[in-house]
């Protein structure tokens, strides 16, 4: 399951909590598209902001509505106890795999990372995604780090965040990672802007907050990196520059693209658990613009 | 409450969970020190690693052996939603105060971060002190800020990071902020080893971690330096530059107080929530060496 469009979806929310027709909505989107796996309470479907019993109620509604696609979903959390435990119900909800970030707030040490991660492998029966984001989790890896990680039981793909603009230093920096991990283990990349160079450069998957919302796009551009038609990839994603643009402009991906769930229609305006908030109207009417002109609305 | 010596003990776990007895024996110190008040589950007191039910718990427990000194918990976490509810069961334990840091996982944007602050303010009941520890929060307070927050219901402190090493600096620091807030908001200095020079340019409170631990010591800084006695506060926060420095080493003060503090006897080797670790042994003898040439131990 990890390889190809792997799809992140919002978990949007409403006034009284997790808004469930809407992320089914969202979930039907994906499984029309045949999405090759679902990301699910990844970063964009802000795990970090819900209890453990909306996480249970999360995945276990994911499984049943995912029709057959393999579910991975996020266990981070700054405890390990509570990794262990949210563990333990991702697996009773049926999931496929397990997506790990080493989330902090006291910043880790490298050998507390590992530890964290040596613990957790050692207690789980699913596949694990080591998922770096130091832009939210404030840890980092080296490759080194990864390759000890990577020795680890159960532990199946990492999840890089986004490689070089520049071809040549995107390649280097994938194939320097993969010269020190174990040939199984799947590598991904993250940071949509840079996927079309991530899939170029020898990623397995796509971990995708577009292909999230839409899959269709996101599945075009996959499916041509993996037909080998770099010609192809190269005008699709400078095509999406336009969407890569507000995402840096709104510090990230998670606002702009619950907005455009908003737009389309698939989510309340306030979909985002507070204190995050939605774009000011100015900007929902950039990002509208911006899908109109990519025929994404 | 928020003048003086305001002590942040941690909250030691053993294998079954919080160790109730170490925590205790750590709070009986500061109370028979006679400290201003508790900076109980404080970053040092580890609330970001522990569930509500553990943090209602330890709240209680602070409040029935606070011998009649004041009590503030930190309510922080990523969530609104969360945040209020560990509002509700503060109060509900009896605490005098409200420590509320604007912790992230996505990064806030300042309107997101005033929204949170206005909220959490119209919510609650008691006292709030507004937290700002970018190493751990990732989030950052401009003077502005602060200025906004201030202006809000129930905002009582302001708890800054460290302030700077050069003296004159530090006082332009603090009246440059003093000069944006109401004059009712106390203003609190942490990083232990800035605290003489944040309490000598006009900080009303220390928030202290070395005060957890060392109450005495801490008492006797914050006493001269209540006493205008600079030249006191200058050579025993000087005196005090070994354990700053093995503060600074160890990445922050959390896993060398829990050293010192195993190694007083008052908790166990392994007292810190997991991922994060004790020091390694021989990091564990220098700050014994540390702690004997200081008259700590």
């Amino acid at each position: 399951m990890f390889s190809g469009l792997s799809a992140f979806p919002l978990t949007p929310v409403n006034a009284t909590g997790i808004d469930e027709k809407s992320f089914l909505s969202l979930l039907a989107r994906l499984t029309m598209a045949k999405v090759d796996s679902l990301g699910v309470l990844g970063s964009t479907g802000s795990y970090a902001y819900f209890t453990r019993e909306q996480r249970k109620r999360v995945s276990t509604l994911a499984v049943q509505h995912a029709d057959g696609i393999p579910v991975m979903v996020s266990i981070g959390a700054t405890s390990t106890d509570e990794v262990l435990r949210l563990a333990e119900d991702a697996q009773h909800a049926g999931v496929s795999a397990l997506l790990l970030p080493a989330v902090s707030y006291q910043k880790l040490t490298e050998e507390e990372v590992f530890g964290f991660y040596a613990e957790v492998a050692r207690n789980v029966s699913l596949p694990i995604c080591v998922y770096d984001n130091p832009g939210t989790t404030h840890t980092e890896f080296s490759n080194d780090l990864y390759a000890r990680i990577a020795a680890l039981p159960n532990i199946a793909s990492i999840k890089i965040p986004g490689v070089p603009a520049d071809m040549h230093s995107a390649a280097q920096r994938v194939s320097a990672l993969r010269a020190q991990l174990p040939a199984e283990i799947s590598i991904g990349v993250s940071g949509d802007a840079s996927a079309g160079n991530g899939l170029m450069a020898g990623c397995d998957v796509w971990y995708s907050v577009c292909g999230g919302l839409f899959p269709n796009t996101a599945l075009a551009l996959t499916r041509a990196a993996q037909a080998g038609d770099f010609a192809a990839v190269v005008e699709q994603s400078q095509r999406l520059e336009p969407l890569w643009t507000l995402f840096r402009q709104h510090g990230g991906s998670i606002r702009v693209i619950a907005a455009a769930a908003a737009l389309l229609g698939l989510a309340e305006e306030n979909n985002l658990p507070r204190p995050l908030r939605a774009l000011s109207s100015e900007h929902q009417r950039e990002v509208l613009q911006v899908m109109r002109s990519l025929e994404l609305a």
